[in-house]
């Protein structure tokens, strides 16, 4: 019966008791039309109480046909990968919502509205960092709420920190491209030289968020324009605010809990782990075999930045606990960029470092894992190109796992071009105390009162 | 708090207690490549029991996409369809395995393989009917144990009940074009003038199947040749057979539950619900409304012939209880045309006749409904089409119940061509006794096991 040779795995499930009354009032109406629009389905929780640690991991862009890529990839079509493991699984919807008429969707999110939506509960439209729609607000972030409930906080990202996932956590701004103090020309009213909270990368220090692990270190040598470190760089506030500051992999795993850590360990996004050719048009890229360890070994990976988290929140941690959020970031930029090598390595890293939070889970039984996408992406697996039939777009063929061919499509947008996010409803999954809230149709907003009712802060 | 303000929803959840203990055993080995390839993770089961009643819904093509399309479009993307309120969900994979080399997966199956997987409990080849790969045996079927075991039983379909998703539970072919009698040109050996079991239509007659709705009349009337039946048509058979036979929605509503029922509706594939313009290249189609109700009075719905099969098998109900199976068949069919309209429709007629499920189970919650796709296909939501960002493909932008636009795309063959299933893993949801087991990563061979233990038959 047994399966996994080299890694034994269990799954032992014991049921005490779930019963589900599921009542609908009498009704011969099935008319769509007069339900009220923009209404939640109520989720409500199937248990309360307070999680001793939050893990949550945001698969940029890593819908299930992403993850079924990865997959039948890395491990063959009937292998499974750790995020496959967590036993409760829903699948959550992603929308934003329009700028200019709020009452209006958008069926096609950006990070940042999505990320907004995770992390404070509240819709808002592509590009704006945890600020409201059209009012330009501050909304509340579940990793405010954390630290605010004595949860030590981490935020850690293979883009850079500044980029929108990790932004939305602990930064306010109307425009994600305000990255950095001297990056602001479409978030004026933000600058600290105008009375503002600054920068992401300002506010991310600002915040004193305890572990602060990723790419961009080009935004915190930029010089800050007002407040109290004006004239010094981001890099130099943080040193004065407490942070340790290291910047390649050798210096990350010195770190000690003695003070709060900002880790910064490329100019811009990190290094991808994987390389291979690009999807073209037809007859399409490969067959092709992907080209591992491509990582500059000065740059951490994310399995690493995880772990290094994992154990200087835990050190640190008081009766909080701890709240960590780990991205996998370029999953969705190679699916922008339509390369399914770069793009399932760093799926796989993401895999990786889930793994490291299951292995803490075994002796942590009190610590909530959530493994999800911010959004669904434009790649599919397709059947093999001929000259009549094959994809509009660009494509490529990997030899996978199982020795077979997998033909990866990418016609979300011309070939040339940046490709598109998608509309799709996508994966999430849990373990561990109130994991069992994410089974079922829930919106992307319903992940923060998910953590919210975790922390006891709902 | 309260939502819907036509249609009341209540969704009382209470969990006396979920014990999960989810153990690895230690290894530092996290190498993908060592472990064994074709092997199942271990779903087991949460829990076991004999069901009174099995209701199976298969959505042909309907990925999370599809199903995010659908809600978008018809209750507004916060609104909820019948299937999302379903309380149990997982994620299954859907690759079948290739004829030639069975030891390789075919990353994209068709409805047949991929009927045969969860009809079975085998993966199989594509085109393949409910028998082996490469050795052409039979497999015995979800709905022969059931029958078995005494449960009546029955199988509905939008499509020919000769079509490949109504096949798999009640005939035995190695291909899925061989119809009807005269349709044997790809299965000579199946043949009863060969002293083989006949086409699926004869077979779907010899097999007694309580139930028997959909389209598919010009097999039926077909001349037998060989057996008992030589030189009839089916439909005549089916009448010595005891069939009461009935070929429009008035018929089938006046039907009795004294005999067998087959009701055919249309010579070949039953009438669509919506229509609508096709999707096409830049600029697209649209902006639309989908045209409703185009379905001739003269054809039942599929919530029609759910609710009259439903009353038939619970009317001549044993202590066996039933076992129905549902197809939207045409969700499959329009997105390979690349029609969103005619797609929607069949996808919202599917949701109408889970809803006619939904209600029985009210009364008779010994009921175990299961909804999911067979595989996943091309339609995407992607953001609207500018002169330098838009599809290669082709696409039409939709007006939805939100008053939003949504472009939906349809990109994985050229577009005068049929577009193609995709390989993604899609969902599975249930409501009911052993309802929680779909909960997870499955894959779609464990769909059968949980049917089979629902039965008893495991």
């Amino acid at each position: 019966m047994f399966l996994f040779k080299q890694r034994k795995f269990f799954l032992t499930t014991i049921v005490a008791g779930i019963i589900l009354s599921f009542t609908t009032a009498s009704s011969s109406n099935a008319d769509y039309s007069k339900f009220p629009k923009f209404h939640r389905f109520p989720n409500q929780p199937l248990s309360r109480g307070r999680v001793q640690n939050i893990i949550l991991f945001i698969g940029d862009g890593m819908g299930d046909s992403e993850i079924t890529i990865a997959r039948n990839y890395s491990v063959g079509a009937a292998g499974r990968l750790f995020i496959d493991t967590l036993p409760f699984t829903g699948e959550y919807t992603t929308y934003s919502i329009q700028e200019q008429n709020p009452k209006l969707p958008d069926y096609v999110t950006d990070s940042a509205a999505s990320g907004t939506g995770w992390a404070t509960g509240n819709k808002t439209s592509n590009g704006r960092i945890s600020t409201t729609v059209g009012t330009d607000k501050d909304l509340k972030t579940i990793l405010e709420l954390a630290k605010q409930r004595g949860y030590k906080t981490g935020d850690v990202s293979t883009a850079e920190l500044t980029d929108a996932t990790p932004a939305v956590l602990l930064s306010h701004v109307s425009d994600r491209s305000c990255q950095g103090p001297q990056d602001m020309a479409n978030c004026p009213q933000d600058k600290k030289s105008a009375g503002g909270p600054g920068s992401i990368a300002e506010q991310s220090i600002d915040h004193d968020v305890d572990v602060l692990l990723g790419g961009g270190k080009q935004r915190y040598d930029q010089i800050i324009d007002g407040g109290n470190y004006v004239g010094k760089t981001v890099i130099d506030a943080a040193k004065a605010r407490g942070y340790q500051v290291v910047t390649n992999a050798a210096q990350l795993q010195m770190a000690q809990p003695a003070s709060k850590l900002l880790g910064l360990f490329s100019p811009g996004n990190m290094s991808l782990e994987w390389a291979g050719q690009a999807a073209i048009p037809y007859p399409g890229s490969g067959p092709q075999r992907c080209i591992e360890n491509q990582r500059p070994t000065n740059e951490p990976s994310l399995a690493d930045m995880t772990n290094k988290a994992i154990s200087l929140l835990k050190q640190k941690a008081g009766r909080g606990g701890f709240f960590l959020q780990v991205e996998g970031a370029s999953i969705d930029k190679r699916d922008h960029a339509g390369n399914p090598c770069e793009q399932i390595g760093e799926t796989v890293a993401l895999d990786r470092a889930v793994k490291v939070a299951l292995e803490y889970a075994k002796n942590h039984p009190d610590t909530l894992i959530v493994v999800t996408a911010d959004h669904g992406h434009t790649s599919q697996i397709i059947p093999p190109p001929t000259a009549s039939n094959h994809s509009p777009g660009k494509f490529s063929t990997l030899i996978t796992a199982d020795e077979a061919e997998m033909t990866v499509n990418y016609a979300t947008n011309l070939p040339a071009q940046s490709q598109e996010h998608t509309g799709t409803q996508v994966r999430i999954a849990a373990q561990g105390p109130q994991g069992e809230n994410v089974v079922g149709v829930l919106d992307q907003t319903d992940l923060f009162h998910i953590l919210a009712r975790a922390i006891g802060a709902e």
